[in-house]
């Protein structure tokens, strides 16, 4: 593994609650990631898996939530999660065009997954598939993504997961800068039992103008030397992961909570941006095939969810800032070059 | 009590699932039922209070969920239902222009039985009220529901509950003809235990020319008789309550299901109608106060949920029909009178 | 053309309205639809397009609202459309499993649609693909819709459109019998001038003991004699069309009023169907490349929405019916056959 | 009026946009705000009325959209703005626990005012009053605002506003200090038409903490010398006005921003804080009396709405700021003080 500096190594000690021990949404037991990154003179694009438990999502559903907070984007499958409460697949993160062969790839691994669990019948499978467009740095148009990368990026998977230019994040352009993915956690401790917060973000989004680095206006100063004209047409994805037991409910308000660290860094919530974010919990699995009509379960107190929501803006605040500090200059097919944030502090 | 004769005392037997002992919402354990009743030369309107539960629902709220089929309404409280997946509060159903004073009669109910309950510093609290247009037969711009109607419908509030005339039934017209209250319930079983769904209705919706009953197109007949032109901008309010553990999104499922009990009648979801239901569970109460982050609940399984979605179904549709076969003619303040289909039958 | 009797011919004529020209979601003018059908040992299954407007979608964005009755399903482009109230793309009915590679495949015909029209870099697009699942008739794990079929539905299209078991609609099944493609439109007259509400559904719902037709409860009757456990895990999609100056919220209203007629017919809106309608109108299109800040529209008063409201659920009953009145009986891949209505009346 | 320096005068020049004449809400042609101020040694509540026009609203229906950011609040008639996209009566900001006896008031005042008009038969209105919960300065449980207070505060209706504790924001209480009532405007140029954006926010949420201004956190250094256990128990209430033709989905959109001013100043979106914010345009207003069924409007462009965007986050940053500058230090009916942010800058 590369060794990186992230925020915290440039002295950017963003929030007031610690960090898990990779200050990655891996650090949420159960959640790996994985990068099959695509990176040639004509591409810079990929695909990022996040599993959300070892086993098979299908036959352990877990709670999940979203909040859509700008669904101007083609990320698919969350019309189920909203109606069920539940996700039953990794979660792919890829570019804008490359959503259907990502969904398509996602059946096909789905398929072979159940029979490989002895459910050769598998109808009906909701593919979870977010976006962002790369297209300033990469012929996003030839749609590159196939089916080889999405089972490599899922292949790939582990707890030790790089920030920066990988995967879905190759190609991504965040406040005028080179964005790409970036991670962070929180620890929360309730009754005596530790709990973790986990984001993961896929960085597209906002104006170099407007970033602000815990509270300072760094854009502002960097406008005044980079060419500000970066377009600003691009989202981001937050996936939140954490083993409190959230219901889909708690997640989705969980989730809302994410726009908070992107307000902070600067984001006005484009027009043109798809601010997507999905949030599940690794507590209460469920399986479809229990015939008892009514199990037991655990639930998280209302009262307590400050706790939850403060975690929710500060590691979504830190892994924009660890996305845009790891990501590395960036020259795309066109001959555009977005700047690393880490050449210019 | 008045012996009343409902929908399957004249042989219409809806849908093909047992219904509890009363075939009411008060099937539901714990679900009580009080009307009041303002009815002179110029007023018939009234009240009629759910309580979900006989203890304190600020102390004790259970899970509920909401149905916004049709959003031209003054329903207050249904955006806290749908953010915390709670009731605290019974439920009043009153008159349109109403919304307001029973809103604060209920807001001093709740402070006083706090009060009782040794907590004398409520701050917030969420009633939840909802209503129908009362105006053709009642002079609704005098608003005559006051404080003591509110608290006179909750104290009145038995598990013997006659459907009619009542409440804030008293002066709704559905489908051309006298409407007012009904309710019905339905059994289903699971795992050799009998749960049971309730359902209440205030019906104020839909055009005679379009009643079905059990399918045969009686309006149709009835319209050439009766003065057709009743005015059809009313509205249909559905409290549906189980004893089944069911979440706040499974609730709001169950609710949509509502619907389809309604369309069958021959409701076409006119604009002018606020189509209103909100569903409670008795099951899984949660306490404010408790201050343990987790607890343990039970978790209905989603996969069976067809079961739930057939009562309530059946619950409308036959609540909507008892309503109308036990409501009276009556005539209003400008001596427009309302037929009753008991009469036409 | 082949000549199909149609529910008409039966003698059932569902609702008030009078029909357009062709019952069909084509007498919309400017709206055609497509078949590419895939019949064969293994696989009942296809594609059906739906092409809103002759220009390209991409800069004649037509008004469009959505209503998800039950989100248990994979309809991918859905969020895009709440968000901004327009469609962009032709729409596409395919089957559960096939929606990503459908996906893709509008992706690619619209880059080229696009480049033919000037424009040879779009970089983002919205496609919208619906779905049901064809699973029993048809060996849905296979996947064997690719992009030859999505571009041959698409350049099929016109606006003399059999129904029955065509394109997406070949492999349903509906009620227990079989399903498929089924339109049926309705004309509404304001101020003079006359409307067009069409509709096309694809049916893949409902239970056979449920079964009513114009309130006859037939599927009563046909299940003493026919084996009704035929799956009810099927879904319904529908696609209404207008020429009324209908903004994306008073079309997502009307959208809802489309379950107004499949409850008729008998539809409880089973767990495990995504009920999905969408609803765009052909008038107001607006040019994403337009300069202009403000530009001048046509509105539709609110208060007169009870007609497109009535025409919705009565397109929507008669659809269904011709939907299952046009299909054939079929058996599939695994020997199962669906019977067909039109052979049991 | 009270010579009031606001943030300006502090040198806080938050956002880039130039703001209108007065930075209020009332640069918006024709709206106007009242307030009525409840101040003694018990009560330190009131009411806030925002007229968005001149005209009867009612006959003169503007559109109108909504942001839930969270749902735990008790603003009514939400619900209906969201299915038609209109408002039709003043909006009034005031107590939690007052919420029904302002409805009850702005029924009455509406029934009046059209009656003033020569409609006389008023049977159904939507009234909107949102609100704060004041109970830690002001006797909450005793509701002292009655309809004298509500039609005092329409009464007082002008476009010459004073910020600070006055009518609903009297009893506020934000980031630990004294809130109030803050308003701020932005113009916007479009094809050589200056357009406003004006905001009006009751703010009563945050942590002392976490406040930051323009980025700074002054929360942390204020909250060493100053009790920080203020309870944050509070809400936030935005009320925006532009004179830009907005329909009611694009001013949610709009209205979803103001969610960007928020945290910048340091809110965390807490679970106690109900965060709503209504967006209104006075362009296009709609009489429900028309009997054309089709009428002009004018429509703006949606790819211009990055403009509208960045004026609402900087409108609630700045009103926020602003209704905490003009704030003076309260102490409450129990002796608690709420000290003022001026006097510690």
């Amino acid at each position: 593994m590369i060794i990186q500096k992230r925020a915290r190594d440039y002295g950017f000690a963003l929030g007031k609650l610690p960090t898990g021990a990779r200050n990655s949404i891996t650090d949420v037991t159960g959640v790996t990631v994985g990068h099959c990154t695509i990176d040639d003179a004509r591409f810079k694009t990929g695909v990022t898996a996040i599993l959300p438990c070892a086993e098979n999502p299908f036959f352990h559903k877990l709670p999940a939530g979203v909040c859509i907070l700008n669904g101007f984007g083609k990320t698919a499958g969350l019309m189920q999660i909203q109606e069920l409460g539940t996700i039953e697949t990794p979660i792919i993160l890829t570019s804008t065009l490359n959503v259907g062969l990502a969904h398509d790839a996602l059946v096909g691994y789905m398929i072979e997954r159940c029979a490989a669990d002895g459910f050769d019948d598998l109808r009906s499978i909701n593919p979870v598939v977010a976006e962002c467009c790369d297209g300033t740095l990469s012929d996003i148009r030839a749609r590159p993504v196939k089916a080889e990368h999405v089972r490599a990026a899922i292949a790939a998977a582990s707890s030790e997961l790089p920030d920066g230019c990988v995967g879905g994040g190759r190609g991504t352009i965040c406040h005028g800068l080179k964005g790409g993915i970036g991670t962070a956690s929180r620890l929360l401790e309730y009754d005596g039992q530790t709990y973790t917060i986990g984001l993961l973000t896929q960085t597209n989004h906002g104006r170099l103008v407007d970033l602000r680095i815990d509270g300072n206006p760094i854009g502002q100063e960097l406008a005044k030397t980079i060419d500000p004209s970066a377009p600003d047409k691009g989202s981001v994805i937050a996936i939140l992961a954490t083993d409190l037991p959230l219901n889909g409910r708690q997640l989705s308000r969980v989730a809302a909570r994410v726009s908070v660290g992107l307000s902070r860094l600067g984001s006005n919530i484009a027009h043109g941006s798809g601010d997507i974010f999905i949030a599940f919990s690794t507590a209460n699995p469920y399986d479809p095939r229990e015939t008892a009509a009514v199990r037991d379960t655990r639930a998280f107190q209302e009262e307590l969810l400050d706790g939850p929501f403060r975690a929710a803006a500060e590691c979504a605040e830190e892994a924009v800032l660890n996305s845009m500090l790891t990501a590395t200059e960036t020259t795309g097919h066109t001959g555009y070059t977005a700047k690393s944030l880490r050449d210019l502090l």
